[in-house]
């Protein structure tokens, strides 16, 4: 049986040299560095070296990059923090966000701190701009706290767009940027956002390892506070190979980007057009099988009801040994249901499947998996 | 030129079965827990695995032990989360605790949500219990936070005695146990505390590792939020890496504690004779020469008054290979110094330098110090 890895979306492989990276601040370089003795600064060089590297890539100044233990922290630091530094008392968000973001924003909005507006959300999963722009006039200075692009079903929103109403409101813009950090390139000299994230773990890097960056002239306070570390934006003696870490997956990720990207559009468009082919009635949730307009690394399938497989394709595909992701747009039995797919009207008697892909990934994986597919659709083979 | 690192409470060296542990879930188990695959499976089993024998090794159940970044966000979660949750409107800590306590604790009193009572501490590093008690008289349910054993001085609390009052009236009972995990027995049927914390890279487990323990009928909600991870109790995507380390390391501690206290116990009793015996006038910050009144891992020594020697003293000691960490009593430069030594009115013209043990040091090096400590103070070969 094949083993087949499509959920790179939920988490990726390490890369072999990332580890490389890490190894030697396991082994040999194991200093506290915020300690001042040759064991402390041989740590706190590589840490800074990373921001560098970091802050290099993203056109950043290493000032304005932060290092936490992943994504969902650094998002919950953007929210909490900007909602209390800067004293805003209104959130604009959408109902498609990760819960690193919905959570926070709902655990901020039932303690008073911030009343919460949700933006629609069509049929294909695309935020209402209009209905933006009215709130930001209404309510200027808001937070605006909207994603780059969707991790379920792939939808890129436009940063640029977002961001000028943002800015010509006076508003605090913060973008999850989890699922397209390592995959797209951020210019945050050109890019008119406030804070975004990372989890080092989406892009061939360690888990519980991220980073926050914050836009200098919109600084925030601590949400975990301590020590001095990461320019008292952060208490805590510092993950060192995991920052090591995630600077090395960016770096990597930087410099092969354009390959990467042709070598999994590729994947993906084989995939989309081999379903097509071979099952009737499939379809795509949101954007995501719209090349441009959706992440290279996501295809959300939507499958024709089917009695053999309703709630159980995940479990029948990992029979099969192909590891992929769900969501329904129920909430039958134990998982909950994708919040993702009920906002955007997805039919619940439809079974869903995230199908994401890595550079590692084969179009043989492909032909694997619809095989599998047409067999549990009971195609003719 | 000897290297020696005597810094062991600041951070210690990974065992190298630690790394060994954590190593497959680097390279082959890279999984996301919370995927329903087989990819995911395998990696969730691992950290409950994890999650399971930490509790033993604590007496506790496994539904009380949550995995965290750190010692510092255990620290906040605990605090932040038991004021939140269980509508405390009083804090009692004193001034000598970490600053992951301490900052926390005044943030949360800053923004109006507790009124925060500091205990007087005496020149040994005692806190006074009768305030205690009174305190806990009139602030019944208030919030006690008291470290099980100091950092800097190593003075250990009375956690029983504590822990007896705080429950006599009620009162949530935190224990920042950061610098006595892995090194003492925490045995939590017969200990009267609510929550206590740990940091895996304290005791030869990984930096970005941490858990919070919370008695089950104490609960507390997340302080970050997002996934469904910990039953509720800290979004984000698990550090698989860090969780297998911290329970390795705190499994390997447990193995040997008795005979690596003796060994570690048997090279500081030779520090405190060869520094009386060597070191005209020196003494001893709190109760660290007192043993069974202190960490067996830390002395905090105070050496007469030198103008070689003045806020140099560690840098000299660097410079001879010597690896120790500082805290001056008074403010001078770029350092701000020791909280906790101007809690105990340390002399500010005398330089303090803790040196802190692990089961890797040796007499030899404790030789070499003196000698370098004794050739730094002028005392004759
Ligand atoms: C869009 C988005 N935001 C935030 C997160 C949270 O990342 P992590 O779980 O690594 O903290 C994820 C990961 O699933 C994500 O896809
Ligand atoms: C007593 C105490 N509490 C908390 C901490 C914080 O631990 P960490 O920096 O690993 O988060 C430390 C570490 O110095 C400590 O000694």
């Amino acid at each position: 049986m094949m083993r087949v890895y499509f959920d790179n979306a939920a988490t990726t492989a390490m890369d072999d040299r990332v580890i490389e990276a890490m190894l030697p601040f396991m082994k040999q370089h194991y200093g506290n560095p915020s300690s001042v003795h040759s064991h402390g600064r041989e740590v706190r060089s590589a840490i800074e070296k990373a921001r560098k590297k970091v802050a290099e890539l993203l056109q950043a100044s290493p000032s304005e990059i932060f290092f936490t233990s992943g994504g969902t922290e650094a998002d919950n630091t953007a929210i909490v923090c900007s909602i209390e530094t800067h004293g805003i008392t209104h959130a604009i968000s959408s109902p498609i966000e990760h819960h690193a973001v919905l959570h926070t924003l709902e655990e901020c909005a039932k303690k008073g701190k911030v009343q919460l507006h949700l933006l629609d959300v069509n049929e294909s999963g695309d935020i209402d701009m209009q209905q933006l722009e009215d709130l930001l006039v209404k309510h200027p200075k808001a937070l605006v706290s909207l994603m780059h692009a969707n991790n379920e079903i792939g939808n890129i929103n436009d940063m640029q767009a977002i961001g000028a109403l943002a800015r010509q409101h006076g508003a605090f813009f913060h973008s999850d940027t989890v699922q397209t950090m390592g995959h797209f390139v951020h210019d945050l000299k050109s890019l008119p956002v406030d804070s975004i994230v990372a989890g080092g773990h989406k892009f061939h890097g360690p888990k519980g390892s991220g980073f926050l960056y914050v836009r200098k002239d919109k600084k925030i306070h601590a949400l975990i506070h301590g020590g001095a570390q990461e320019r008292n934006m952060r208490g805590g003696t510092e993950n060192v190979i995991g920052i090591v870490g995630i600077a090395k997956a960016l770096e990597l990720a930087y410099e092969d980007m354009a390959a990467h990207r042709t070598h999994i559009e590729s994947i993906k468009q084989y995939f989309i057009d081999l379903l097509k082919a071979n099952i009737p009635d499939v379809s795509f949730n949101g954007r995501s099988a719209e090349m441009g307009k959706s992440l290279y690394t996501v295809l959300n399938v939507s499958l024709p009801p089917s009695e053999e497989n309703a709630g159980m394709l995940l479990f029948n595909l990992d029979l099969h040994g192909i590891s992929a992701s769900g969501g329904s747009a129920c909430s039958s039995g134990a998982t909950v249901g994708s919040h993702v797919l009920r906002a955007i009207h997805a039919d619940p008697l439809r079974d869903s499947v995230r199908f994401s892909f890595s550079r590692f990934n084969t179009k043989a994986e492909v032909d694997y998996t619809v095989g599998k597919l047409k067999e549990l659709y009971g195609v003719e083979v």
